[in-house]
């Protein structure tokens, strides 16, 4: 039986390792850069390590940039006195598309997971303790999960003695959602916390 | 609204080009390049110049390989009288992992498509003529689509005059297939093509 030959195999490989590739996806984009002209190959080729040696993380934010201090801490017209923390540095960018917060962000880089072995130390807390001053607003925009809402409690508890006001995401039903199909944690907490309309 | 840094936007659209790689992927996958050790980067991109760098068309079945001629046609024990035509690169190691073909292949690199302005002088059955010889066999094995049997007709009638066995593969229900859950085409080649048992 004859296998691919190796350089492809090789590549495969490479492109197996990603989150939610499979081998059959892998092999498909395997031979797509095959088939595809040299320059897309030595395009692929040169973002990979192009963005690998220009990115790095903001000494303010922990969010990452090409410049540090990265564009939203160093944008004199964004609110530095409201910074909503996120879980992931991507995160950052699922709230800018949506353009309705002006301030700044703080990039935990995870969530406190004693299964795990990650614990306050593991993620950025300290520079923000550091960040925070009296009468800033402090938005916890970590995940709806059982790790993400410890996080949040760690940190409002954290920073109680701060005297900063600390908010957290609304929950509640989502846009588009249907009742029938909803689960009741969330139910629970739409229910808990409805508006007057 | 602040976007991703250039070098990952550059990134993410350098994966989205792949086939069955949508924005939401493509983004995944920058970012887990972004986290992931610098060696699994460049591990990533040598592996993509290399592949192109090394692999070539062999000169006779014209498949892929780092060695010209291919690993197939230089095997002594393969049958070199029995010709396997497949359309894609790809499908030679498909057949290679049924371990139940012995014989050689033949690269077409792709099917008759007069929509899209492929024709006969756009595949490799010129070299097709040149290598097959009187009592060779020949295998058509293109996809059962509109195209493949429309090419595989027209190779065999193309082979006609050099007095050569031209076969096809079987038509008929795939293993683990369901009655109910054929379409009629199947069905019908399943049971004109019925055999004794």
């Amino acid at each position: 039986m004859n296998s691919f030959p190796d350089s492809i195999i090789q590549l495969i490989e490479a492109f197996s390792c990603f989150p939610g590739i499979g081998k059959k996806t892998a092999q498909r984009m395997a031979f797509y850069v095959l088939k595809s002209p040299s320059n897309i190959a030595s395009q692929l080729s040169q973002s990979v390590i192009n963005m690998k040696s220009k990115i790095r993380f903001c000494s303010i934010c922990n969010g990452i940039t090409e410049n540090d201090p990265c564009n939203i801490c160093s944008n004199v017209k964004r609110d530095q006195s409201s910074i909503c923390i996120v879980e992931q540095a991507s995160d950052v960018y699922t709230f800018e598309k949506t353009n309705s917060y002006h301030g700044v962000y703080h990039v935990l880089g995870g969530v406190l997971s004693p299964l795990d072995g990650v614990g306050p130390d593991d993620l950025s807390i300290k520079s923000l303790i550091g960040r925070v001053k009296p009468d800033y607003e402090v938005v916890i925009a970590t995940n709806p999960s059982i790790e993400g809402e410890a996080t949040s409690l760690y940190i409002a508890r954290v920073l109680k003695e701060k005297s900063v006001k600390v908010t957290r995401l609304a929950r509640g039903l989502p846009m588009g959602g249907d009742l029938e199909y909803l689960d009741e944690a969330t139910l629970m907490r739409a229910m808990e916390g409805r508006t007057i309309i």
